[in-house]
């Protein structure tokens, strides 16, 4: 393994992660050989899976969370429709969510046999909810709302999105995998103290500087997560409720290991930092005639010439674009003031 | 993270994951921190998943083998399983599967929306393949054969299974999960070369010795997996076919750095050591008035009395039972003869 070398973060601009924090890189290391999936042989990790659930849902503010530690956000949002779909008493079964909800949502409508009905964006870029009541019926087994979309950094109406789902009987999901971590530090409406959620994707191995693979799912109670259980023959345990069984001990430590190192002070700094940077290139790049949507959170939108985003790739910028074909900048903590200026500099050579 | 300790594996008898080979450790926390799921942004890592594919297809004896690093086992049954629904053109889907067949296929199944049809196993625990043929129909998508069954180490009529799954116009989907890193050095039917397989199971992670998580998926060709294919939008390439979108390095330079170390004169010594160990245990446990099924892999099955197996496990032995609750102990790399001596004399101790 002389040869490759690990990719190095320093330019890189469109990753919704991140360098891991020293602690959970060394959590990680220590717990490479272990399998939470199987606790009765491996108890030490499944003991730790359950305090980062505990930990979760103090960020959240729900007291008693049920959940798990997930490969990621994909698999978090696949298991919250499948407890909804497997709950439901439909032949016809169908999610509500907005446009901007995480291309997972169609991989899991796909997958779970579910019509995805998709309501349009206000002029905000958040979900449309006068579309989502429309479009929501008795065979709606999930309304879905997203806290810190991954285009524009947006977070959904939760608490209408929440009312709409109790209107249908439904259950109400919430994709905040990215924007979890921060919004505890923001005055939004989105967790469990505002609004009657069911489910949460929130991702430790985002915002949460974790190693990857540590999603996370979060659910109201137990009895949501009875939904997914198969049972288990021949593990020292007798059934399992996560996607895909054999799991990565590391990235349960290292939550652990992160959670402690950063919750919540060090989180705070860090969204205080992404948030000022995120501020900084928004009015850098306003300032060269770009127009630019507004950066909530720390995610910068911005239209610049096909020709420009082209040259910036070929200086190796690791950039990406919104589905309208928009630039798109994540401030994670990587993302220094000296790498935007570096950025915009090399923007200026280009116009 | 100074309190918890990592489970050692010293008295781990029940797991098919083990201690990852060193050079698979080291390659494991070089890469902590890249995302294959992202192959336009994280480049080193993506080329590194190529090589592992190209050399499990190697394995296999698949030339030109399509496929990805999964999350595990659990995932790649799902996949190959949703591929073959994908492909399929019928309203009422349905899979047979052996009854030996591992669970996550149930799950699959209930994901999926498809109907398992289960063949009971004939006296030798092998697939029954006169019960698969009465079981297969115009609906049927996938037919399913283990190659190292996980109670009891057998494997299926492979060549007989392929034949069922082309009479009836289905996939046939070999998992080879556990099996796969041991089978080219035995003279059992099983791989590409030996019966029209379409796609299969074969997890670095458990004999590979590369750390969790590294499955694997292969397809005989590119065009099955892009029954899988999902659009990505804001990553820098431009669709995904995984189930878990961001993934992690980890394991797939863990899975490179095994395959370098251990292919193939490694693991042979391996699957030679794992196999003496397991016959040598079986008629231990034959010598004490045990029934012992014949240990064909390196995985011994064996009836002890309840309150031994409970007071083995009281001595923290971590084993497992077999569906009908005969004792399981895997051979694994890190099960040595001393380890095995002493779980013999403290089952004498027992009686």
């Amino acid at each position: 393994m002389q040869r490759a070398t690990p990719q190095e973060f320093s330019r890189v601009l469109s990753s919704m992660c991140t360098e891991p924090h020293p602690d959970a890189r060394a959590a990680a290391e220590r717990f490479l050989a272990t399998n939470p999936g199987d606790p009765g042989t491996y108890e030490t990790i499944a003991d730790i899976e359950h305090e980062v659930v505990a930990q979760l849902g103090e960020m959240v503010s729900l007291p008693e969370p049920a959940g798990y530690v997930t490969s990621g956000g994909s698999e978090a949002n696949i298991q919250a429709l499948r407890i909804a779909r497997n709950r439901a008493d439909t032949d016809e079964p169908n999610v509500v969510a907005p446009t901007s909800a995480h291309f997972s949502f169609h991989k899991a409508a796909g997958m779970l046999g579910l019509e995805l009905r998709t309501a349009p964006l206000d002029d905000e870029y958040r979900a449309n909810t006068t579309a989502m009541v429309e479009l929501a019926d008795e065979d709606t087994v999930a309304v879905v709302g997203v806290a810190g979309t991954t285009e524009h950094g947006r977070v959904d109406p939760i608490p209408e999105i929440a009312a709409i789902a109790e209107e249908v009987g439904a259950l109400c999901h919430i994709d905040a995998a990215w924007g979890g971590f921060h919004l505890p530090f923001t005055d939004h409406e989105w967790d469990f103290a505002d609004a009657p959620i069911d489910t949460m994707t929130i991702d430790p191995h985002k915002l949460g500087r974790a190693v990857v693979p540590a999603g996370g799912l979060l659910a109201r109670s137990d009895e949501l997560l009875d939904a997914l259980a198969v049972e288990t023959p021949y593990l020292e345990s007798r059934s399992q409720a996560t996607l895909t069984g054999t799991r990565s001990g590391a990235g349960v430590a290292s939550a652990r290991a992160a959670l402690d190192a950063l919750w919540p002070g060090g989180y705070r700094d860090q969204a205080e930092r992404g948030q000022a940077n995120a501020d900084w290139l928004a009015a850098a790049l306003e300032d060269r005639g770009c127009s630019v949507v507004d950066p909530e959170l720390p995610l910068v939108a911005a239209e610049v010439p096909e020709k420009t985003f082209e040259a910036l790739r070929e200086m190796d910028w690791r950039i990406s674009r919104t589905g309208n074909g928009a630039l798109r900048v994540v401030c994670m903590p990587h993302v220094t003031r000296e790498t935007l200026q570096a950025f915009v500099d090399d923007l200026d050579r280009q116009e």
